[in-house]
Parts: C-alpha cells; structure tokens; sequence
C-alpha cells in the first residue's frame, strides 16, 4: 500500500507546497519514504528520502519546485522490498521520448515474468520497484504516442494498480481493470488533483470529482482533461481498504469510509450479539466499529486502551529485558474502567494474533470479568499477492486454527469474525476483492524465478 | 506544564533506557525540549535537545549513561521563555557541596523578585530557568544539610512546583504546599521512580505506591526512603490536570483521569440537556467529555473529526494564500456522517475561541443542521500564573464576552459551560485550583521587574 | 577527473575500511560524492552520498559492509552533469546475469551517441553517468561471458576510461586503448588493490605490481588474476595528470609526479631565467615547480602566499558587497615577505586566467617590485573533452589572447609559458594526450544530441 | 589555545558575516567548537557548537544576527576540559547590571582558587569554562562601572588572558598584564576589530592598528576608543605563539611570524651545519623554517612528505589491525624524493616524540641514507600551566631524556635543538615566557582543588 498523488495547475509556484499537503494527508498509507518529482519547463527533477512528509521536505526545497504538473508518493514497508534509499518512488528516467516519471499504489502479480523478459531483452535495474518494470515496458512500447503506448504496456501488466505519471506535458492517472486500488479525481480554481483516497482533496480545498474507472487511463494537459478505457472487468476494490486501510474521512467508490466501518459494528452485533457494561476498540483501528457495535447494542461505547502517539522513525526498542520487566511502550489499559467489567473488544481484523493476544492479556491484568473480541471481518486465510502484503500463509492465525482454537489461545470468554456476507452487506456490495478471506483472487500469483 | 523523572536504581545499566521510556510516557506534558542527567559515580552528566524524546536520544547515549539515579525532563513551550537550547531542563550544576541536578514543573510566582536579590548578591544567570534560581538559592542556604538547605529554600518560593532533584547520591522530590502540580512515587523490583503522572509507572511496569504530599520533601538514597514536609496549606492541585493535561490513563489524587472527563460529560448533559442525533468530540481533548455526555443523553456518541497526527516539529505551515485556498492541515470533518444531523460538539475548554470558531464552521460547511456546544469546564476568566501557561486577559474569549454573545460569535445554536459546582462534583472536591476561572489563585502575582 | 577503487581481499571484515581508507587517499581526485559498493555473498550492496569520504561513511556503514569484492569512487564536480544523489557512482545494477557494479573515471566521447542508440533500441536511463551507458551496453552485449562481454562493450566506447567493475565473484579492471586515465595494481598480503594513483597502495600498506596497461582488462577472482587485451594504440596519457591532477607523491607510468613537476620547475628556469629575490609558489598547484625553479636558478624558494584549508562543502560565500569591501577568503599574502622584493611567482597552468590575475593583484597590493610568472605548462588553448572539465573555448584566456597580451592584463613584469617539448622532456616523452595545450586529441569529439 | 574576535560596527547588518569569515580566518588556533554573541538592541542573542566555522553556521543564523557589536571564539580541545556542549564560548549571562559575553583566550592559573572562593560565597557553575569565573567575578566587582569593575576583577586573575568582552553597548578587550596571548586592534570603514592575530584583519580587508598592550583595557563604544591600564608586567608573550601556534601571514608585536621561522632555521644551521642532500620540513609546522635552513646552507629545499588535509571531525581511526598492516592515514613519504638521500629534517618541536619518530620510520624505510633531525626550539621540559596545553611532565619526552638518548630511540644519524639564545635572536628578543623550554614561568601554578 502507498499513497500516490498527482497535481496538474496554472499556479506554478504553488503547486510543490499543494504536493506536500497532499501527500501529508495521504500519510497514514505509508510512512517509510516520500517522494516528489516536478516538471520545471520541461525537465523533471525531483526529491526523494527515507521518512515521512514533515521530515523530508524541506521549505528551500519546496521554494526551488516551480512547474505545472508535480506526481509524488509516500511509501509503505514492503515486506518484498528493501527498505532503502534506492526504492523510493516516483522514478523519473530519461528514455527516447523524453522524461518521465512514474508512482504506483498496488503489487504487480507478474513483476517477476516481465523483469525477467525485459532483463533477457537487455534491460538493467536499478530498484526493487514496480515502477521500473513499467518505465521500462513504456519505453519499449510499440505505439509512439505516450497515451497509447502506456495503454500497450498496461495490457501486460496483471495485478493491482493504480498510477500517477508525468511527462514532460501531461499528467497521466491510470487504474487496474478491476480497480482494485483507489483512485480519485478533485479540482480547485487552478488544477486538477489525481489521489489515491479523497482526503487528500480536503485537505487541498479541493472539490471531489469522481472516481477513476477501473481500467480508466485519465489523461491531463494544456487542452483539458480527456480518458481511454481498457477492457474492463467486474470491479474488485481491494476490502480492506474499508476494512482497515483507508482514512475515515475518505470516499471510496461513493461510500464513506466512516459509515462503512459503523455498520460493520452494527453488522457484528447483530450477528454475534452479547452481553456486557462496556464496549472498547483495539485503538485505532477498532475504534469505529466500536462505536457501531456500541450503538447497535445500546452498551455504552467506552475507552479502554490507551495509545501513545509520539513514536517516531528512530524510536529505540525496548530490550528483551526491559519487556519482560513490564516496559511496555505504545499501549495503556485504562484499569480503572476495565477493573471488574465485562467487556467487548472489537477489532478490525486480525493477521498474526500477536497485537491482540497482547492486548488482551493487559485487560485481564487490569481486572476484566470477561472479554469477548468482536472482529469486523472474517479470519484472514491467504497471502494477498495484490498490494495488502500480508505475511506469509504459515503466519497466519486464521489460515492455521479455527476460531475455537483461537478463542481459547487468547484466553477469551468469546470470539466472534464478521461474515463473509455481513462484511459485504455493511461495504453495500459494488465488487469487492475478498481474497486474503476467501481465496478467491482475481489475478493469479507468478511463480517466477529470475536469476 | 512540564513531565519531570526521577529514577533511583540498582540495575545501574538500564537507568537510562527506564528513564527515556518513562519520559516518552509523559511526552503529553511537554514536546518542546528534553533532557535527562545521570549520576555517573558521583559525577553528574547529561544530554539535552529540542525535540521530542525519540528525536533527541540516539542509543549510543543511552548506553554511554551508566549510574544508579537519574532525572529527566519533557518540556513545554513557556510562552514567558526563548524556545532555545539553553532553556532546557534538567539544569546540572557544580556549587560548594558538589554537583546538583534540577527539574521543575510549574512556575515560580516570585521568580523575578528572587532572581533580582540573587542578581543584587552577586549571581549571573545562564537561563530563564525557574530552576537556575532554585538552584542559586539552594547554593546559597544557611544549611549545609542538602535536606534542610532545600527545606530552607523552599519556604522562600511562591508558586507551583513539583521538583526531582539529585545530589551524588540522593534523588530528592519536592511538591509545593498547596500540591498545585503533580507527582507520584513508583516502585519497581529494582527501582524507586518520582513521575509527573502515574501512566509513566504503567509504561516501566512500575507499581503505582502513592502520590507526594503537597508540601512534602521525599529522599532516596542508599539508607532508603524518608520524607520531611513543610507546612502544608489546603490542596489546591489545578483543576485544570483533570480538565486537560493529564493523560486519561493517569490517577492524579487517586482520582482516575478518565472516569472524571466521563464524569464531566454526564454533568454537563444534566445541566443542559439536549435534543440531537449525535455527540461528538473535538479532538483529542473533547473526546472523553463527549463519551460521557453521549452515555447519559442515550445520544449516539460519533466521530465527526479526524485528526492527522503526523504533524512533527519541522511541519511548513501553509502560507496565508494556501489557506485562503482552502488548504486544511490538521482536522478534516466528516461530511458523510455530519451532513443534515444535528450536532452535539464537545469540548474540554475554551481559551482564545479560535480552534472551537475554526471547528464550528467545519462542521456547519458541511452541512450539520444544528450545532450545541457543550463545554467540560467554566469560562476561562483568568490568565493564570501558576504554570498553565493561558494568554493574557485581552486574549481570553471567555473575560470579554458573555456566553451569549460568544455563542453568536460561533454562529451556533446553543452553547453552555460546565458550572463550576459540576466541575468539582465530577472531580471529586479535594481542593482544587481554579483560579483560571474564578480568579481566586492560592498564591498572588509578582510585579517586580529587574532591569 | 575521479578516483576509482576495487580491492578484492581474503579479509572480509576488513575490505570496507581498506576501501575507507583508499578511497581517502585518492579523495584530491574528486570532492563532491563518494560511494562504495561490496559484495556480501553474492548480493551487491552500496553506500553513496553527497560529501567526503570522512563525512559520507559512518562506522555503523563499515562494519555492515562484509565482502570479499569491493569497489568505490570519489567523484568530481563534472560541469556536464548536475550535482546532484542521483549522479554518484558506482553504479549498481541488476540484469540478466545478475548483479554489476560499475565506478568510471575518464569521460566517453560518445557517449550521446550510444545512449541515443540504447534508447531507441528501449533502454531508460536513470542518471547523467557515464557508467550507465557502460552498464547497458554490458547488459546487451552479445557475448555471455561476462569478460568477453566486456571486451566486446569496450571497443564499441570511444574517449577516456579507467573502469573498476564487479560481478558477483569477480573484480574487474580496464583501462582505455590509449591509457589516458591512470590505473595501477597492488598488493596486500591478502588482497588486490585496484586504485586510480599509487599514493592509495601507501596509505593502504599495500605493494605497488604495476601500472594496468593501456587496452587491458584484468580480472580478479578465487582462480587469481589475469588479463586480456583490447587493440593497443599508442599510449597517450592525460598529461594534466602529471602537471595537476594527481598526488605528488604517486607513480604514473612510473614516474615520479613529484620528480617531474620538480622538473618542470627547473625547465623553466633553462627556458626562461630571471633575476629576482624570491621564488614562490602559487598554492598548492605551483610550489613543486617553483621548488624546482628555485633549485635550478639559486633563486632563494620562499612562501609568499598563505592558503586557509578549512574551507569546507557548507561553506557561506561572501557577498559581492563584502567581496569589495576587501573580505578575502582563501588565501592572503606573506606581506612582509613580499614588500620591496622582485618575485618569480610559478603555477602550474592558466586556465580562465581569473586566479592568476587575483594573486597577482595581491602581491602588487604587498608591495612586490617586480612579477615574473612562470607557468609549467604551455598556454591551454583547447576545451578537453576526455575528462578534463576544461570550460569552453571562449573562457580560456589562452585560446583568446597571445602571451604579452596576458601579460598586460595580469599587469606583470614578464610572464613565460613551459615549451610543449621542455613539458614533454620534463615528463621523460612516453606517450602524452596534450590536446587541451596542442588541439591533437587521439579521439574526436561527439556532435550527436538526442532528443 | 583559541581565537576570539570582537567586532564595533555601524553596519548592523554585515557584522554576523564579518564574524564568520574573521572567524575562520583564526580557525587554526581552535577546531573543536565555536560561539558568536551578537548585541542586538541591548539583547544578547547567541549561537554555539561543536565543530568549524563552516559546520556550525548557517546562512539562516548569520541573516537573523543583526546587531552593532558581535563576539566570537574558535576553541582548542583543552585536555583539562570536557570536550562538550556546555564548554563553548562565549559565555552569555545576565547579572544585576544587564547582559554580559565573555571570550576568552589563555588559561587562567588560579582558577581553582577563584572558583572555589566563588562557591564558598554561593556561586554556581555550569560550565567548566575560566570565563564563567571571570563573569562571576564581574558581577561581584564592588565597583558599579562595567570598566572600572573589570579593572578590579583582572587585579585578582592570574595567568594568561586576552580577553574580548560585550555588554549592551560596548565592546571591550583587555590583555594580562604579561601580554603572554596576543590581541590586535584593526580598523575598516565602518568598524573597530580586536582579533587574536592579524591575518584576521587581512581576511576583512581591515586594516592593523597596533597590538593591545600588556595590562591594558581596551573600551569601543559609541564615543569611540578609550583604553585604561593595569600596572603593567615586562612582556612575556609566549614563545610557541612565534614557534607554532600563530599563523604565518599575521604579525605579533611587530614581528613577521614567517620572517621568525626563517630566521630560526637559518640561526639552526649556523647552530648546527650538516652536509646533506635535500632538506625537508615536517608538514606543516616545519617547513618554514626548513626553508630557512635551506637557504641558510644552500642545501637544496625539497618535499618528502605529504599531508593528506582532508582529516574531518567525523574520521573514523583505523583499528590497531589496521595500523599493523600498514595503513597510513594523513603522511605519505616521496619515496623516489628521500631514497639514497642524505635527508636533513626539520621540525618546531618535539613534545612527546611519537609524531617525528614515525615519520623518521618512514623515511628509513624509503630508504634515506641518512636522517639528520634539526628542532627549531629547545627542548620543551615543562608542562605548561598557561595555557600550552601541553602533556604531563611524564610524557615530554625532552623532560625524561638527554638529546643523545632521544637520538639513539629515533634511529637518526645526528639531532639538534636550537638553542634558546638562538631562538631569541630569531625572534627579536623584546620579551618571551620560555617557561616550557626554561622552567622560568611568570606565574606560578595552583595547586588548590575545590571539592
């Protein structure tokens, strides 16, 4: 998961300081790199480090980024990737065309077949990252014009993706066939706003337009605003993009972020009923459907857990020792409201169990009568290959227990996962990908080995 | 307002790490500078930055601070003070009986008559520091007894103060007579720990013993632990740790933090009930008080805010132009979920007006249909003296209007503050500073000026 | 002009400080950005910033960097390419025989050609280097051996070269036809060194094999070391190397630097003597030859001139206004050692005459009584295009005015220019490129732009 | 060891910049840290840390630093200090007549005995710096005028001082009333300069006025220059100030420190001729007067050593393994310059020894037939208490051995110290304190220790 962001305006000196709102709004979909790349009258330059937003960017920075079209990213830790200076995006190449420059949200699912055809055809890489693959199909593509030949290559491309990338005239915006990844398009007075969640928009004072169409490419330029379809296919929005990854305040397909999470709440509930005083979150990701659940079921909605927010990029760990001796740094229960109360947890998901077998250990330490976890979404049973970069299958709670086993491993009264079908009745069900709970993907995983 | 540490330890090789962990636990209290001194075999020595704890301290430094008692400071931005680096605590010096470290929460009511007599006897000051005069004072008691010295010392200042000191073997607490500001005593299996607030002993897995007396000198050395106290006035702890400083996690009086804003909440909606489709919070501070007015009126509590919480230190503010543009960095509001309802919004104070003025039109904007304000604490009359750190008089919205003309001001449809017979009602009344809104202050002002 | 690396050693705790320490000494070669890069079982890692080499590398990178094969640059302001990350060699690759690193010294000729023809055959281009079109040709070179690859790239690039490379098990050295830029092999009791000057063998403790011969490519793996050759032209060695670029106190063809530029001294001397109280260096470019001027003419040597050496990569500018006002930076004059004296000042070439003309102007300001400048080199009338980074034509005063218009400008007694054969004979005649002095280059320059 | 600089300017806004570059110009005398105070409306405002002139400012502070009179140090890493944040000067304070800036340069000989006396009487100390007792001082000076109470404060100091000061409306400079440090006054348009040598001047395009005399007190303020003086001792500037410390391109007390150095190496050959082949200076401190031993003896002046000059602060020191194998960081001998020659090596001083027996080692080793070491001072037999800075009696070589035995440890075919009446007569004998060389020191030691 990324965020990615793409500005085209008439307003030249500011366009580098609406970038870094922007992607500051887009934060939360990675933390570890950011990047952005400007087109200075026709040459791109660009700036680009490891850290978030407001450690990057520097104002001399920003002050010396003058141009019309700008695209940047932040940047999640792919397990896949190394965590390194070189993989930070956008990559801006220089091929026979011109420049370029390229930000991509998503996984592509045959990187490895199409590195390793490209590399036998006598490319060289530089990076771990997606982009490059595409940069590099881009500059051997078979149409000359920029549009169409971006259209080839993406013909090849299977996986989840959404894009921003610039030429040297125009700002290209493009997603998967099955849109799997978000992408949105806003407007102010002076520009038009390509983001991967509509908070950013927001943040910019700018209007939302619509979403991207799976399978759209949107092209920007001097003459306006103009689109090319590939062969669509059903939609399959990655689910936990409303499950988990998505900011509250963003519109994804229409639907609110916020809404959809209360009526998982209110979905759990009614699904799996129970009785109890008080009804927490796991912070943060819990806390919405908490809040559902809290309405649904008339217990009040309580605070349980409470979360220290400075942690930052150099943040030294706790040792071994220091743990066990009952150091314990991102998390507080608040015993006085849990101390003889039975108590709903509700979660947004869980992957690994660790965090929430932590959590409940420290709210039986503070003196809960009982607990019973409420999760928002069914039990998490496959390696996503599509972006959401799940561990590996023998990782997986979900995939190697069944609930009981569970429930009994954390040492709880009950345990309750969302429906397949109540997830997708609170989502309002336009097509979703539900893989890492059914199996079912939509594009097939590469068995490639390069070298 | 300032977190201050104190730690006396066995396990002379992870004092310094129990003191970052127990400062980033109060990192709430102060994010503008901080610092911690160790006692390396009788020599004092010690690291000190701007920043928050994770930006300052680098593991080397950690792990070059070997020594059995050491103390620690997080620390606000005084608007009375340069935000510099000389201006950061602790303040470690060499005088007749050696070395001495200090670090102070509160503010020093007489700071300018003592400094101006000191000045007059001959000292130079480094700092604007309470604690340099605290710490000239102190090395210039009668009693060469570092105990009876301090006693001494103390008897001469006015205002708040909660204090750790070490000496070469003595890590010293202090808390004014009137217990204006916090500290508590911990105690793990190796280690005694004076912290600012109980949720630091939570994070070091320490075991919460009992809150300092107001007026109390407590000593911990070698021989073990023993208290003098000074004459003792009728606890008058500011009001205003309940109301905002405190971490909801933390006991302050035995009183839990979060039960008391809970408390707060259903107050406020006994004392002016309303008719609404949701209670929301204003982020982070309102957010308990909503909860609890939520509970008692059977409204549904909500989230009508988000906040983006990545925010650092070296944040670009947008030029005056972006904001007029529209451009919005912290809070966005949740349209979805705000757009024709009406709005319960709750808070935990005003002071200048301007957030609570800047929320109100966010949330009419997006279309709320009514909005009541709902207030946990009285108007704030007063600029206080005593360590809160309010702007002048002329500034507070709340001494140069009444409630009607501000909720005009707003544009909102009702607005009511907590009575102060609620505030202390749902705080348990122990005594109580609220001099910020009743103008009754234990201790008077100082107008003397230096030179 | 940069100094190149690679050490191929037993030792692979050790090889990064070896390269530490080599790099180090080669860094008057090149002061802008530094990198290495090691190979850790197969898999090439690097590090490369901005800066020296003692401000680039921290302990904590070193003592991550386990190899047996390493390589390394320091790299030089070259004015064709921005300053910039993106521009740091070597250059790190991935393609379909695996890993490559590439670190260049020299400048292709041709370059524009082949990298227009890559791209049209769909390659992209990520940088300004050199070293990048090297590496694609590599990557599509027909031959699979990776050696006979190499050769085959080799003859396809025009212009000057010295190459260190590796692959995953090898250590790879080429020197161009013509052996333009310097190349030398050493010895440790358990390594290879491949270094740009022998100075680095020195520093390194290292034994000095032999110069890399014109044509060569050596290959360093676990079987030992050996060679082939290219099509040898007649040796044409980059003669500014002797009279600036490298260190006194390294061998080039073996030849002593130092020896020759003493040469050069007494040369001029032979061509054109002069009475005068004082020889004098300019620094640091001119004191060999002036030692040797002084030697041969029984003119007393003397320091006239005080160069400040702390000037490093963040230093502040003056202003034009403080410029005029008489703020000097670099260098101040021996005042008292200059009033009253007729003085030789030596350097060792002109290039834009700007330097000169200043120094001059201060030891007329001293009260010098008479100025003869000697410089050790003929008047350079040709903008390089071999790795010189001479500016263009227009800015070399020796391409635009005769000496005794020089002359008048710098408002000197006499001015001499070293004659190309009393040059040639200084440097013992083995084969010189001396277009920049001559306009015979041995390889012609590259109109072609590509888009 | 240090430089300190004070600047009385009417141009407010160049005077941070004038600082800077007259700052650097006296880096040589102090690497370790560096302060600048700027009065600014009667407001000191500062800016201190470790590092170079060119490390430690930025632009930013420079353009933020307006004001009419400015102070600034460069400091030495005294080996009696912590190398620390707290210890750079100049020290800022406040005391009962206002703000106050202290630079100092010197070592002050009672220190302890001031300070302890100071804390007796209730003083605190927060650096370990001997301005903070000269401020401590000021500020207990019976006499209410700045000067007058200066005056008083200077009578109780011994040792060695050159002192610039700045109080909201003057600049003042005093020196001890032995002159043992130097201090100049230099003029430009618009500004007074006090600066520890005159190169400073030459850097600013200031023109020099004079040296301050011993024991005088030196006041610049609106009304323009006035001095007072202090009973005034014979001269005894310190002899290495001529020998080492100063730069060569300044004048102290009239005297050229270059024409000084040549001066000694010619009075060192007619002390000791020797027939030889070449004669080469120990970079850097011994070339001067290498130059003049060769002048002297009309023995050709060579180079057979190079300095590597680009050591930083962040260098990271090869590991003892290292070292054994051979690895040579900042010296390289001209191997083809030194082989089967007879070498005389010339050099200022010997203190421990190790430094010219390694580089002894290494001419031996590049095969010099024989080496013949000529000191241009005595031997240093004395730890110096004013400010020296030099080693324990136990690690001076000279004060543990005869000539003969350091002979035999260096290997070397002859060795000769130049005498003391050689070196006075070098120096233009008009008053020195030789004490390291005589015993015969000014002021005594203090053997005092507080606490």
């Amino acid at each position: 998961m990324s965020g990615i962001l793409g500005i085209y305006s008439k307003d030249v000196e500011k366009i580098s300081q609406m970038m870094y709102y922007g992607l500051y709004a887009l934060q939360h979909r990675g933390q570890v790199s950011t990047g952005m790349a400007i087109n200075n009258n026709g040459f791109i330059d660009y700036y680009k480090d490891m850290g978030l937003v407001n450690e990057v960017y520097k104002k001399e920075t920003l002050d010396s980024f003058i141009g019309n079209i700008c695209i940047g990213q932040v940047r999640y830790a792919f397990s896949s990737e190394r965590i390194d200076k070189k993989n930070i995006e956008p990559l801006v190449i220089g091929y026979k065309n011109g420049a370029l420059a390229v930000a991509h949200d998503g996984n592509i699912a045959n990187y490895n077949s199409l590195r390793c055809s490209l590399e036998e055809m006598g490319s060289i890489f530089q990076t771990d990252l997606n982009s490059e693959v595409i940069a590099n199909l881009i500059a051997r593509a078979a149409n000359t014009d920029i549009v169409e030949g971006i259209n080839e290559v993406l013909e090849k491309i299977e996986g989840s993706y959404s894009l921003v990338m610039m030429t040297k005239d125009k700002l290209i915006g493009a997603r998967d066939s099955y849109g799997i990844k978000p992408l949105s398009l806003g407007k102010t007075r002076d520009s038009y706003v390509l983001a991967s969640e509509s908070c950013a928009f927001d943040t910019l004072g700018a209007e939302f337009i619509r979403d991207i169409t799976p399978g759209e490419i949107v092209v920007i330029d001097e003459s306006g605003i103009k689109s090319i379809f590939k062969k669509q296919q059903p939609r399959k929005l990655c689910s936990f993009e409303l499950i988990y990854f998505a900011r509250p305040d963003s519109l994804i397909n229409e639907e609110s972020i916020y809404l959809s999470r209360i009526e998982m709440g209110k979905q759990l509930f009614k699904e799996s009923p129970v009785d109890a005083d008080i009804v927490i979150g796991a912070p943060d990701s819990g806390i919405i459907a908490a809040i559902g659940f809290a309405e649904a079921s008339k217990i009040p909605y309580a605070e349980g857990l409470i979360k220290n927010r400075y942690v930052g990029r150099t943040f030294i760990s706790p040792t071994k020792e220091l743990r066990e001796q009952g150091v314990r740094i991102k998390l507080n229960v608040l015993k006085e409201n849990i101390n003889g109360k039975r108590i709903v947890l509700v979660d947004d998901s869980i992957v690994r169990g660790t965090t929430i077998k932590r959590t409940v250990e420290m709210l039986k330490a503070a003196g809960a009568k009982e607990v019973h976890v409420r999760i928002a979404s069914p039990p998490v049973t496959n390696s996503c290959h599509l972006g959401m970069d799940t561990p590996n299958k023998e990782n997986l709670i979900g995939a190697n227990n069944n609930v009981e086993e569970i429930r009994k491993d954390l040492g709880i009264d009950s345990l309750y996962y969302l429906s397949l079908e109540g997830l997708l009745k609170s989502v309002g069900d336009k097509g979703f990908c539900t893989g890492c709970v059914t199996g079912n993907y939509p594009i097939g995983k590469d068995g490639v080995k390069c070298h």
